[in-house]
């Protein structure tokens, strides 16, 4: 039951059935990174999708080597060789992206400068497995600038940038990862991490889990000297909480999935662009006039409808939650089910979270050349399975896009196999990876340096004040000028002039 | 500090000092309407400052008759005395607009209906205290084919449709009420309710706290038998945090102020429109290419911006909180100061909650013919007393509209004297006061039927599963059609198919 | 047949009917002001449908004085006798309402001041018949300034303030017009514009053709005077081209009321606001979610349609022109045929020009609480005789707003009796008609200073470069900054740097 | 002179310099494709800039073929060799892209149909110029349908689609085009198709002009049998223009650039989205919070504000027109200078169609990374080659995406170079090229079939009733239902219920 002003625990979630099937799907794990929430996407794995843009392009390749990392000696120029990477020789190139990314991150950038005199993460020794990506490295060089010491592992086979790699070893970061690994280069660059002598991590940041599983299974007596867990993604702050009400969770552990800047930017903002970015790339289609069915109204939902509704399609809403559907009807969208709009509409989008949202007997029923593609959390919403009978044909007319194709002619066309399609068919701005990476490091100082009893062995939302702190950060991207509160008003409004400015059930 | 998906509860939220200042503007009541906060105008409020277009034009007209009501002996067509209201024969024409009101309260209705069978409220004894309007009559009376006996007072000296109490006390309600009450009246009347021989209330639904406030005083043995207490308003919401912090709350209270579906519609959705219509009815003016600030980009602010700017308007916004500030820039709304554009604009809206927003120095800067309103909480934003004096001239130029002189001959024009904009010039659609009034009846039942237990002496907000049954509710209004979730997608979700959908930091 | 870039003269347009049916319309002339366009609303006639938002409230009034003006002795300040109007007291009261235009109409203003040094309309002799409001005396204190003798009746029998009439003849301007004329009164004032001793006109401003008429009829020899005929009304327009294309135009005519400036104002950019006001003042509706019906896309419709839509309606357009269809497609609004959406839409609007357009057959579909209204050019749109049958009841339940009650029960809301909404229901902005003014203005140098044979006995537009002009002096009121050419670009484009800047069939 | 409701005729628009600088610019020829207006965009050029997303990666590859098609023999499988493309023995990938491209082009395969009987191109002889795609392949194929016999160059040197030239050739078609003509190639292509013994053309259908040009230039003769040019190219008719000013046009002549289906589909609508698509696929920005000057108002600029606004973006316009500029002031945008923004905006767009709107001088005060790209007619309105002097440095980071690099560091990030953005990194939908072919399809079917005297020797523009004919045609792709005028209503407006239905001068 609600208290007050506040919220249940966590344990009030239910905890559902995809997170339980979790183990299955990690035998897939080598198949295809389908684990990749759509908030933890680096700009290297949006490239992959999307190669010809890719400032990539200007990269040593190195596609010839055959060698395995694990295999080669290798130093850096000062002679150090506590890392593993693809080939420590493209630093050089690795550097140039960093410095790039480093003018699109101010925000961090900012942080370094405010913490030159004092140090918030002396001390720390973080150990850290997410994409590796020029945005990462941007990250881990401000974490050592705040006094921390690092290691990194790679959250995924396929989206470390071999260069950048090869830049933070060069510059003495001991960094496990290339693109390609191996299920098992995976675990042993993770345990190369980890399990070193004479140093024993305190913090752990973390992208889906995988790091923090390991020390559980393996070096459990590790989590006595850890002060928290910051854990970014949905798939891996579910983890957390599934240990928390299962009462295993030993160390405070920080949500920073579900911070309010984080979730408008990756869901709303993010998606209004990149919907019409995912469309526009694999199908060259026109918006206007275009009549769309949207199966979902959440952040996702909303961002997709209001984009296409701006470029003149005509666009139908499915909800299952009253309040959304009220939302939507409010917004000018005709909330329908499903079944209603199959026949007439030019496109379908998933932005739902939940599974088998299109059926086949959904595809069976649209007409000829709709066009059909998944916004949503993961590739479950789209009963792709169903299209692979035999009396169906597929036809690759593009990267990303396939034609589908029935007896009679009529031809669907799916858009990356019913994967993400702002994952898979589109970039995610720096900008937005700015605030994520921003958002962790606040969550790592937070940690660290709050005082015994302020967090105990549970999960928590970033507190209010941290949020906002990183949104300040990136105001002067926008060259905006935040109002502060004279004396007066902040009595009069019983607020600390500094924030934070809202009680934590606003809704913003 | 915040906890899991969780939030604190009231104790963490700071006293605002307006609260404290509550005692001494209660001084002032029988001067103007302040109290009335803006989620709880009734149409006759609004009727009353835009008499033209108001259907009480055809009402009975008894101002000539100079009689208190107190002092009248009245008896309904059944014989029945226990009410007091200016007039009872005037009861026809009020039930004229109480089955109006039913025609656009479709979700009240629908409630009588589902509740035939059984009687959620048998043996309920509200005591109510509310603006008295045709729509809070299609509330008791759904109270009443509930179950529940009900007394009732005006919340306010000025709101009562004169008509409607009449329709209520010929139909047999003892309602205590007429517009133009003086302070004593309004005392005596709310006394009246609640001090009755042989009848004790057991649940309370209050609108600004003063019912509460009287029972805590004169009667706190009462809430012995007391079940609970509904509260919409801001005010009354937080006096009730207050007590609940004092540790002085003796029964569960629901707040029913900040449930998602009242607050997104009070504030976001009717301010979209009333922002237009408040200037349009006072000024005439053209919206297209005017410069705009609106201070605030809280949900009143997002309105008023999204409003103007499909109007042509080019709209700056001002904030304190980096978190909407962010949120202005994405929504493509530069983020100033107030002084950086206070001489280049031609209308400036408030929207803070705050004082003071608009100083002396700023409307000495604004060019001629600047537009300046209120629509945030309380006629505090903007500094009008700092106007009155005696360099500058007043001149009222239409109901609701002054232009203040300056010496140079410049003109400023003032809405209703920095009063709530939309309260004073323009409607509050019934629809918006029809789901206001099924979140009451809905935190009634909750509450009276809840099980020993489930609430403590303390604040609650409305459970989510009765917020979105709120909305449910309403969608048969905009023939929106809801999508089920198979067993299969709730098993995968974690959910009960009947919600709630969403967990409780969700934000919408 | 279409030539070049050009366009087919006149004589290529159809006539329509209802221009032939032009003089039995006549006969209805006392009975309601029919025949006034969109196009020349004068603030004080939309003020008489919302009269207590007028500042005519401060008016002094004069209605007891049953006098016809033509019956008395009335002189100005001055001992002059030349005019005819309500009372020569008001001219003070009227004064203040021309100076509170004065501010409102930059143009005019900036018109008298680059034109103090030249007087461009010296020696000209403009008699006029128009609208007599605040807005029109600026435009006539104009032409004096500009060198103009004027002498000047009103085109319409009910329009006429008379503060302002007695105003401008205080200030010597021989005016003829008052509130409440009979139509013999009309003729009769007409007459004593153009019929005078001494004093014979060389142009004429007309609106709706009658001083045209008059003219023609009875003093044909005037013509040989007179250097243009400057006409702003639909009807006008269409008898200007009537004559034109019969052999009979005697001199040459400028249609002022196809120039750019005008048109988009006067119908998207106004309409996009008015038909929120006109419904929002008649209804108290809420725009969120409704679904409404827009007949037609032409500039009404589509201002009509943009509204609408960005308050969160649904909005469905039917259209007879395919390219006018084809528009609202790529513009977002489902095309569809009435009948495909009567039974579902809250509202229908029509701005077709056309007749029948809602037949009592649509009528008879619509679901309960429908509202309809009209913005379209007369009240043909809506059949509204067809409501006036025994069967149905008519209930008035506000100014300007009807409930006809079908016999099951189900009620219509027809507002303003099926006549324009925006007449009726909404005021038209001074900004809208400063530019409406000074086209006018510009219309009469051009035509009085035109070299012999630059214009023949035809109807043309108002040249490109004397549009831009007027769009140019309205600018300042946005602080909007126009680019120069610089030489080398004007030569590039092959343009004179003072425009004008568009060949002729530019869309705009 | 203005004329009525009319426009003057060709002569009277000033010759641009541009034009009369147009043998200059010939000489460029076979350096890049300056001369591609916007209009007349072929997929395949679009795919050059975008080559990992088109289809044309399937397509079979010849580039190892270096013999040059002159000098090959060739025959199609039935013994024809009367054409001269890179490889006959691709047409079968070519008929394929012909055959998707005839599913998006329903109104030419409409058109076929409704042709079946009789055939309105029969005996016409109609000789081509134009781009090589799969697009002009439908529009040739549904010539031959209405009974033409087509001969047909390319009207560029890069765009042909070898293997839609091959499937064309293959089918009976004597086309003489392929991808990487050099110039003589091109002179001896189009000589090719009408220089033919026994074969005289009746029709000219033109894309720039260089067709017709080489006819008046070889062989003037066969303009007596000559019945008329299609032109469609903003160049070309600007030619034609002069042509018919110096008295040197010898047949009738259609402009089909102007029409209006056109002009709303090439510029507005399709600008609408190209600048989004353009921008993003260069440089994977955000446009949240962006600020972003567009210069000039005109249809393309209004499409790219629109855009921007829906996406959050801060507009700010510059204008030389005052109309336009008073447009842009009324849909909410400031309006500036440019110097009065440049140093604060990220992105700047040109869509003026004149030179050097942004020069050095703009350009050394932005700020660092802000994009410039241009929407507009030509290359000319960045001053490009001001930004090649020593001093910058160049560097490509990506294609068509250039850094500029001032000696402090800054970085202004080119686009195109500056020429057309959407030409070069985006794609132009079939949905626009089908209505361009139509256009030329019912504009030869006019000229060929029109009665004598009809047309003279001038340049003409579509009739409307044609271009609301190619409106209605594209209406089913949006299952949209067009109302049809009763014969009341069209007696009531003086309208031929099919038709035309607007004045020639009506804006839309």
């Amino acid at each position: 039951m609600e208290k007050g002003d506040g919220n249940e625990g966590a344990s009030a979630f239910h905890m559902p059935e995809w997170m339980i099937q979790f183990a299955d799907q990690k035998q897939e794990f080598n198949k295809r990174p389908t684990k990749i929430g759509r908030r933890s996407l680096s700009r290297s794995i949006s490239q992959s999708s999307t190669d010809s843009y890719s400032s990539a392009a200007s990269y040593t390749d190195s596609s010839d080597d055959e060698t395995s990392p694990r295999d080669k000696q290798q130093k850096n120029s000062k002679g150090n060789s506590d890392f593993c990477v693809k080939n420590i020789k493209q630093a050089e190139f690795g550097r140039r992206e960093i410095e790039i990314a480093e003018q699109e991150m101010p925000a961090l950038m900012a942080l370094r400068k405010r913490a030159q005199g004092e140090k918030p993460l002396a001390g720390a020794k973080i150990v850290g497995c997410t994409h590796i990506t020029a945005q990462t490295a941007v990250l881990m060089e401000t974490l050592g600038a705040l006094g921390a010491q690092c290691r990194w592992a790679a959250c995924n086979i396929y989206s470390t940038l071999n260069e950048v790699a090869a830049a933070l070893a060069e510059s003495g970061f001991p960094v496990f990862a290339w693109k390609g690994e191996s299920e098992d280069d995976f675990w042993w660059c993770i345990d190369r991490c980890v399990n070193v002598e004479g140093w024993q991590p305190n913090m752990i940041l973390d992208d889906g889990g995988d790091l923090t599983h390991w020390i559980y299974k393996k070096y459990p007596n590790m989590f006595k000297k850890i002060k928290g867990i910051v854990e970014e993604s949905v798939t891996g702050v579910h983890r957390l909480y599934q240990l928390s009400k299962a009462g295993k969770l030993c160390v405070p552990a920080m949500n920073v999935n579900d911070s309010v800047t984080k979730q408008k930017f990756d869901n709303l903002y993010c998606c209004r662009e990149s919907i019409l970015d995912g469309l526009k790339r694999t199908t060259d289609m026109m918006f206007g006039g275009k009549q769309v069915v949207v199966c979902g109204y959440g952040e996702v939902g909303k961002g997709c409808c209001a984009a296409l509704k701006a470029m003149g399609s005509i666009v139908y809403v499915t909800e299952i939650d009253p309040i959304c559907a009220l939302q939507a009807c409010m917004d000018g969208f005709r909330l329908v089910k499903l079944n209603e709009v199959i026949r007439q509409v030019d496109i379908v989008i998933t932005c739902t979270g939940n599974k088998n949202v299109v059926t086949r007997e959904h595809l069976d029923r649209m007409k000829n050349s709709c066009i059909v593609c998944n916004m949503g959390h993961s590739n479950t919403e789209i009963d792709v399975a169903s299209l692979r009978t035999p009396e169906l044909t597929w036809e690759r007319v593009r990267s990303q896009v396939d034609h589908v194709i029935w007896p009679d002619g009529k031809r669907i066309v799916l858009l990356a196999e019913g994967r993400l399609l702002n994952l898979s068919c589109s970039t995610v701005p720096t900008f937005v990876l700015s605030i994520t990476a921003t958002t962790q490091a606040l969550a790592l100082i937070e940690l660290y340096n709050a005082p015994e009893g302020r967090y105990k062995q549970d999960v928590y939302l970033l507190p209010k004040k941290m949020d906002e702190y990183v949104a300040s950060l990136h105001l002067p991207t926008f060259d905006a000028h935040l109002t502060e509160l004279t004396d007066e008003q902040a009595k009069y409004l019983g607020l600390n002039k500094n924030g934070p400015f809202k009680p934590n059930y606003y809704r913003y």
